[in-house]
């Protein structure tokens, strides 16, 4: 069942947030989604994380006409895995994105105009930091489960790891310990993708033309690597795009090209530029190991028992990444399983396949203790 | 041994090449280079068909100067795998490229300008058409065999299709029998970055700015899925590039950025921003079942031997595609095998993994007759 019509809440910390760098980002606002009620106890807490383009709104409509309801609406709700008739679930949109956190399209209070490049570098610890300080305020000393997939399972293992007595049991899809020279490098071309375009004006664009063109192509280039070959082939094949023109027009195209261009379109409505640069940067900056001395010093903090997913197809996390998530916290004495979606719909799969990830994530969250036995081939 | 100082040769053809498209462009100039010594028979040819951002120099230096030999010079020259002290080694540069034959960059008879967007629609088989129209003004009748890598794999494979009995033996490297969806989807967003250039301008950019930024994000994008997962990590990892300031500077840099920067900077210098658009173009119309009944009826007229090569780690163009080819010709009643080579280097491995090339190719001149009995695994 839907968690029904739902809001947005916000909160101002004019303290500010302190940052990883150094630098404070102050005041910070905070936007939050909350479904299901927090039981006496405040121990049935559920903490989602959302991804780079996501928002706090992970479940349910804001009015009955929207078309479509929040992004992991599927897995939320009465009955549905994350169960509100049980758990207080909650959703926090990150700093850096421009869905009610603070970020770069955010008034500057230091200029009374947008941050844009003067907003500080943020990492996926800060978004962190910015979520227990929001379930601080809200009095919850303890969450019973975090989840996330792609940069939210970047925050996920980051929990764990930063406050280890805070979390019990995460759950992983679909990421990764640290971004592969590889990740980083399709992350840069969709930067350049944005700066490359006139009006991105070196981020100052507020009130000016909006550098569509680039972070349309942004989108783009992101969008292949979120699908697979097979969805590909099986959706598009090579179908041509009849109304373009003769295959022998420069300028015809095929129907990926036109599916492509309808995607790219719909994301500079949406989001801004300025955020889409910085929150692949803090995913760039993604590295448990940093500053904690070693790699396994770092996975050896966690207490939590972790559920890591893979998806067979995913060609920009692949699954080499989730199941070293596991390897790596059983090997330092910690509790990990590694379960393998059999997807055809690559990366978006954890935001689609819910058939595939209900089941598992409904076994881990049932489960009581994993023991330390289990081992994963890699 | 190397094959020395070479030179390129050109050759005009007034009365032009008929397209497929049913155009004519003409006239139309080749240029092409030639290794080795046409033996009495005139039977000793092997024909070479470079990739998208290739030329026709294949093999040695134009000048004692060069830093760098033609680009397959390791398997061109006496005693290497194609030697140059038994058969005689033709590379044509292809009509839409910018190395001497003719292409957008080049004058247009009509107008006295470059053509730019003027230019026709070429295909494989307008490449292959021009190839064949060369040596049939060189005087030869057949030749010994032909390859080529990635696009220059599909020339190879639409020669033995449109020309049956003009080819013995094939050798097709990473490549396939039409493009995928997802190919065609990432030749997509590299038009786009060249497009979205304001210095594109429609492709009238001659004498004045080129799209120098557009190329180069193209060429970034491009190279990604020349690479792979391993070899990016084992050539950059997570190194940061130390002078670019604090990982906490929106602007500072990993070591994989800036190697795309530097890949992406360097092909303006040498290659045209229209040409990069039309050889894609040509690309995404490969499909050897166009206009041929049916896709196993095109197979169907291959007389050559195959040699089909996959890359383990190629992510743009898979190994199942090239089983398929091998797969396919043997169920039509040809003769065709498919070789694997192990290398970490990705689509690029074809240009550089040369000792793994080298003696797969080798054994492949060398048989007389595969016969019909192997099947491959798919």
């Amino acid at each position: 069942m839907t968690v029904g019509i739902v809001k947005t809440y916000y909160h101002k910390f004019s303290e500010g947030l302190k940052l990883e760098s150094g630098k404070t980002l102050a005041p910070v606002t905070v936007a939050y989604e909350t479904y299901g009620k927090l039981n006496r106890e405040r121990d049935n807490v559920i903490l989602i994380h959302h991804a780079l383009t996501g928002s706090a709104h992970a479940a349910g409509k804001h009015s009955p006409d929207d078309k479509i309801p929040g992004w992991w609406d599927f897995l939320i709700g009465p009955g549905r895995v994350f169960d509100t008739s049980k758990y207080f679930v909650v959703c926090v949109n990150v700093p850096g994105s421009c869905y009610g956190t603070t970020g770069p399209a955010s008034i500057n209070p230091n200029t009374g105009k947008p941050y844009g490049l003067d907003f500080p570098v943020v990492t996926i610890r800060d978004m962190v930091n910015l979520q227990k300080k929001l379930l601080d305020h809200l009095n919850i000393k303890k969450v019973f489960a975090c989840a996330g997939g792609s940069m939210g399972g970047m925050q996920a293992l980051e929990l764990a790891i930063m406050y280890p007595d805070f979390v019990e049991k995460v759950i992983a899809i679909a990421t990764n310990t640290k971004l592969t020279a590889m990740q980083i490098g399709y992350n840069r071309t969709q930067r350049q993708a944005i700066k490359f375009d006139p009006n991105w004006n070196n981020g100052d664009y507020y009130n000016k033309t909006q550098p569509v063109r680039g972070l349309s192509l942004a989108r783009e280039i992101a969008t292949i690597t979120y699908k697979s070959d097979i969805s590909f082939t099986r959706r598009f094949g090579r179908k041509f795009h009849e109304e373009s023109g003769s295959i022998y027009d420069l300028n015809s195209y095929y129907e990926v090209e036109s599916y492509l261009d309808y995607i790219g379109n719909k994301l500079p409505k949406r989001f801004d530029a300025n955020c889409y640069i910085y929150l692949t940067k803090a995913m760039d900056l993604h590295d448990i190991g940093r500053g904690r001395g070693s790699f396994e010093k770092a996975v050896s903090r966690i207490k939590a028992q972790v559920l890591s997913i893979g998806i067979t197809t995913d060609i920009l996390f692949p699954t080499y990444q989730q199941k070293e998530i596991t390897d790596l916290i059983n090997k330092t004495g910690g509790r990990s399983i590694y379960r393998e979606i059999n997807s055809p719909w690559g990366h978006d799969s954890f935001l689609i396949d819910f058939d595939k990830i209900d089941p598992v994530i409904r076994e881990f969250l049932q489960q009581k203790d994993l023991g330390r036995t289990e081992k994963v081939a890699l």
